[in-house]
């Protein structure tokens, strides 16, 4: 029975006044219960139970963290039907995503417990003493990683699962021993507080400390504000708007202790199509870049906003991406102000001087958008800023290009981007631009379209600005931990005195750096 | 022969101004030559420089990295009869600390080139397709480190050459396939010119681009500010005050494009010291007491700066303390605005009510500090801010704590340090103390004292702000690479169209994380 109040720690949050509730997008109505908005009292114990919550977690063994986020995996599954039921009422998304969503935030959950229980993400490094060295001695030094303290989450609309309550970026921070206060989005509320139930019941059943967790109901933003500038809070992850996300920055910045912001926030990741990939192949490749755009109703992050096809060539393919493009259905968007800005953002690209439209399909559909996309030359491009400016959802732009040079000139010119893909044959001289892409963009990919984030060691969800705020992390993969952690040198300790991980006999069996050689 | 003009790639700035000249600190008397501003056309032209000398270094290889590194630390060495003659009359360091630090500066440029020759800090990740896995395929994915682009150094005025123009801040940007730009500090332009030498020589006889290093002289701040805020320059890297480095932290967050500083601050490196510690060790700790806190004129940033000692049972260790300490004779510091902030410092607390003032030497000798004492209680530190503000150079104080409790409060009470150090005996009860400590520093010491660097893989030479400017770094040890790193992945790539690192037959040999498994 969903109540609309906040968690704070164990206790539910009386709140004050109503702030809002889910509403269906599909019809606008409004879902209960009404959401209630945390008291800034309540705001306030939630920050300090999770600063005395991370003495004690903190000191939590890499198996106990394991354990609690492998209960956090298991409760959630407990809730599927709960979670398809409400899910598709406040999001939008149908049921089968709802479920493949669950699937990957517990695979996520139980990723980081398995990496925890491996033990060498701790980057542990021991460096024995010499006494005897000339001229000075050397000391006995050892270090490891260990959480930088609670951490602010904010909920993203596009995945209220995987990058919200129990999403990447809580699961990375507290497997990094960090507890977590979470801003919840106000388009799920539902969801919120079941996986949040969730997330309570795991911490009680594996005896975690009250404060490790916390979900905060609210209007507008000032919560958001008020967390990320509160002194108990050492970082911060959020999925979200360029806009939102620049101002949590400036927020982290300003303060007496700034505190590092993880945001990942725009890309239009942008594809570049070679000669060589057209020809016979440009049918399939429609078939599979019009999939990439319209899947999801082009709610992903790395939806494909950015064609660069050479102006020659191209014409099959481009036909073929309009006509499959066009029979895509308008389809009810995550909530109204997304389809809002949509709206506005199709229909000035449509309003652009020297820009082409080639598909942008009029509907009544309530919430819902249609696919359109556009067409513009290099010139007209490299001229306007609106046009790599991102729309969120399934529109894109075709820009083309007369020759190669051209295209590496558009590579240099695109901002930071979460993806760049390049299509074309395996014999093509692609070096300079992968060159000037894998500067750009966090993960560069050859032959296959954006969409799609796989969750292994070695993905890289992250970028230069503005595609996230800081382009050495990655909020995808298990990588994700390292954001929320810092090392620690301990120097001439008694062995007692040293965390597990770093005493001689290693009694945790990891891998660790033993002056300088990996064991 | 010195000329004062800036390096531009590897031509020689023609400046505009003079803008100031090294100075003799024992005497104050002025050093040739005069010291020429760079223009701004020249600080463009560098940048430039830099942004295009990326492309290029960035590819090259580990061995061919490594082979610079090497360069220019023979360079070095082959001017060391220049530096000793030149480094202590404008840095006012004894001739043995120039071979010291000049040793401690070419063996860091080798430690980075054996770490690029290992070819493991890469991270380098291989996750190889499953075309099979239901009810998605996995794709073939790869991520390893790579530069972040331009990096700007500024040179610390304590170090004129292990964290100056080629100290760890260059080295590790260097390693990292970053080009530098190095703001020169005013107070040792000599050195910097003769090391700038030494890099340019270096990059020249192994093949690097143009623009991979250059040097900037200036006065004021402006061309500091200009290169922090350029778009070409990718992070910042700098030791010196909290006002400075806190000034480039907001010019650099400000930026459309915010970047990454690493800023070396502020530390007063606190030292506990438990009942246990004193009794029959007295005298020997107060010895080594003295010697860490009068060591190199306290210009260290790890000086011990304050003591947490027992109310009760320490007046031995004090008395021999300070006893030991009057004996220390004035000596020159590094530069007039230090030796006039140190001794504002002391007067400051000397005028503070309720610090008792415990050694505090009246001297006119030019330029030079004499040790100073004080001690209050833990009452009076809590409830003054000015207490625990750093003073730089050979001052430190003594709070006094009544019990194990008072001692947590103090503990719980200072901002971020570089260190913490704990005096103790092996069996006493420290873990909670620990607990806070590690929370407050980079780096926590048993039973030594905080000045010394071991420059090692486990140094965490950093620590929570105000001691950096971001917790997560250090800025000596191999983990300083780090800072100036960001992973890439690359999707479904053609083998020769990855790097050598992430080839399947691993052409490098270079230790890997395949499918999860390190080989």
């Amino acid at each position: 029975m969903l109540t609309g109040k906040s968690f704070i720690g164990n206790s539910r949050g009386a709140g004050s006044d109503i702030c809002g509730s889910g509403i269906n997008p599909a019809n606008g109505e409004k879902l209960s219960p009404d959401t209630i908005a945390a008291t800034s009292q309540e705001v306030q114990y939630a920050l300090n139970i999770a600063e005395e919550a991370f003495f004690v977690y903190r000191q939590k063994s890499g198996a106990e963290k394991a354990t609690f986020l492998r209960a956090i995996a298991t409760n959630i599954e407990a809730r599927i039907e709960e979670i398809v039921a409400r899910g598709p009422l406040e999001s939008g998304l149908p049921e089968g995503r709802m479920r493949g969503e669950t699937g990957r935030t517990t695979g996520q959950l139980r990723m980081f417990a398995d990496l925890l229980d491996e033990g060498s993400w701790l980057d542990a490094r021991i460096d024995t003493a010499q006494p005897d060295r000339a001229p000075i001695p050397k000391v006995d030094l050892r270090s490891m990683l260990t959480g930088l303290g609670p951490v602010a989450v904010f909920c993203a609309s596009n995945f209220p699962l995987a990058f919200s309550t129990a999403g990447g970026d809580t699961a990375s921070a507290l497997a990094a021993g960090c507890p977590v206060v979470v801003v919840a989005h106000s388009a799920h509320p539902g969801l919120a507080e079941i996986v949040a139930e969730a997330i309570t019941e795991a911490a009680n059943q594996t005896d975690m400390p009250e404060g490790v967790f916390s979900l905060l109901f609210s209007g507008g933003y000032s919560v958001g504000q008020t967390v990320v500038a509160a002194p108990e809070i050492k970082a911060v992850g959020f999925t979200g708007s360029l806009k939102g996300g620049r101002a949590l920055m400036d927020i982290a910045a300003a303060r007496p202790e700034p505190i590092p912001v993880f945001a990942e926030m725009s890309a239009i990741n942008p594809v570049a199509i070679l000669p060589s990939a057209l020809g016979d192949n440009s049918e399939s490749l429609a078939t599979a870049a019009s999939g990439s755009l319209t899947l999801g109703v082009g709610q992903f992050c790395t939806n494909p906003g950015l064609f660069f096809i050479p102006s020659e060539g191209a014409e099959a393919f481009t036909e073929k991406f309009v006509e499959l493009t066009k029979q895509v259905a308008p389809a009810t968007m995550l909530h109204g102000g997304i389809c809002d800005s949509y709206k506005n953002g199709i229909y000035a690209l449509n309003d652009q001087p020297n820009v082409e439209t080639l598909l942008l399909v009029e509907h009544d559909q309530f919430g819902a958008a249609a696919p359109a996309i556009f067409r513009a030359t290099t010139q007209e491009f490299v001229s306007n800023k609106v046009l790599s400016s991102e729309v969120f959802g399934p529109a894109t732009l075709i820009v083309t290009y007369q020759d190669h040079d051209e295209l590496l000139a558009l590579a240099e010119y695109i901002d930071g981007q979460l993806t760049t893909s390049i299509f074309g044959n395996e014999t093509d001289d692609i070096a300079e631009l992968i060159s000037v892409l894998d500067r750009k963009s966090g993960r560069v990919i050859f032959n296959q379209f954006p969409t799609g984030v796989e969750v292994c060691p070695s993905m890289v969800h992250g970028g230069p600005y503005p595609a996230t705020s800081d382009g050495r992390s990655t909020s995808v993969g298990t990588m994700a931990i390292f954001r929320y952690t810092r090392s620690v040198s301990y120097q001439n300790f008694p062995q007692l005195a040293l965390p597990a991980e770093l005493q001689d006999q290693n009694p945790l069996g990891i891998k660790r750096l033993v002056n300088g050689k990996s064991e």
